[in-house]
């Protein structure tokens, strides 16, 4: 008897080369693996529902593992953070359905990208946001969010060595929020390319320094700016992949 | 002509011995030396308000020097700013009296503990936070809160190796705050012993946790249960010196 096991993780991800296991340097995936082994007593594979990049944290992301062993869920969840090193944890534990695919079953996702808005910098946020010295236009910003929601080609925002194949995604919502001196940025979506939501900050940053017009979110979707012509892509630190929905 | 400078400064501790200059590791004020050297052209020494522990974080310490040259105030806190390291970062230079005192002259100074209460520890929130995993009792530590309040004798709240000659301090508030799953102890005073705001907040906790009772901050204030039945000393992670008042 095997069981199919959904953990739920959030990590740090300033140290780590992305969750993926890259041969350059320690991955989530390196240490959630590692610590699977321990508690499991044999070596098991982890698949996720996406990759983050190099200095991208998580809340939420979604892993699948099946399980040798039968273990109450909790023992899945206190074991492993037991073993995990301290910027990486499991935060739930679900048994799913023998045909669940942590992949192909998410229908969407909840990023959310954090600026910190002041003329100095702010050691304590600086692990966990991008920061703005210049002013920035936040009615600007909310007016070009407002042409990412919907069905678009989204060529335009992404990096090179995205080998998606297609270039249409959906958004659900894009959300601005300010907290004090920081400002969120929170993307819903059922797919996203890659870097996709870094080069879209980086894009409406631009768009609140100035540097754009709202409307050039919407030309460079319909492709009539041309690819290349999108906002600079946003630091890795400032993104958090917060949620996967199944 | 010099100029008598005080700087306020952020700082996330945890890489740091303290704020002091110490044989044994960097130090905030080591860090904050040697920018100064560079952007000065000389040896220059800060005093502070105070020290902070290793570990302990930073909004708003306040540090003064005597500045070889007459430089605008912007110039220090730009030419500052592009010298510290990440983690430490100079958020305000204000010029002072001749006779400014940056430790005596301080009215009072704002101190935020921070727990984190959930069963899963926080890897985002670890570097600033105390996590607490068994439920606390918000109204009985709200009670127990209340004790501390006013002008006592906070000998049972302090740690070994402190050298202060009085131990009467003079408390104006402690607040709880929630935020989420945040905890937020903020702790406003005249004045404070070695590590006192910890075993201040080591105590609500075993109060939160019900190994204590509210009336013990009472008796221990009164010296009715001996030093040493204080709780323990919260880890210095959770704590932040907000701000100085002058």
């Amino acid at each position: 008897m095997t069981q199919n096991i959904c953990l739920i993780i959030e990590y740090d991800g300033t140290r780590f080369v992305g969750w993926q296991v890259q041969p350059n340097g320690v991955s989530v995936q390196d240490v959630v693996e590692d610590a699977l082994a321990r508690l499991l007593g044999e070596a098991v594979r982890v698949t996720s529902s996406g990759r983050t990049d190099a200095g991208v944290h998580a809340r939420g992301m979604a892993a699948q593992l099946r399980s040798p062993r039968q273990l109450p869920l909790k023992a899945y969840r206190e074991g492993l953070n037991g073993l995990l090193p301290p910027d990486v944890a499991v935060r739930e534990v679900r048994e799913v359905d023998e045909n669940f695919n942590v992949r192909f079953d998410a229908k969407g996702k909840w990023y959310r990208y954090t600026l910190y808005r002041s003329k100095v910098r702010s050691p304590l946020a600086a692990r966990t946001s991008w920061h703005i010295r210049a002013p920035l236009s936040l009615p600007a910003m909310a007016e070009a969010a407002v042409f990412f929601v919907g069905h678009h080609d989204f060529s335009a925002f992404r990096t090179s060595g995205c080998a998606a194949l297609t270039t249409e995604r959906k958004i659900f919502s894009v959300t601005l929020s300010q907290e004090g001196d920081f400002l969120h940025v929170d993307v819903r979506g059922a797919g996203f390319l890659k870097n996709m939501v870094r080069v879209m900050v980086g894009t409406l940053v631009e768009v609140g320094l100035g540097k754009k017009k709202p409307r050039d979110v919407n030309l460079l979707l319909r492709g009539d700016l041309g690819a290349g012509r999108a906002g600079r892509t946003a630091p890795p630190q400032g993104l958090c992949l917060m949620e996967v929905w199944y």
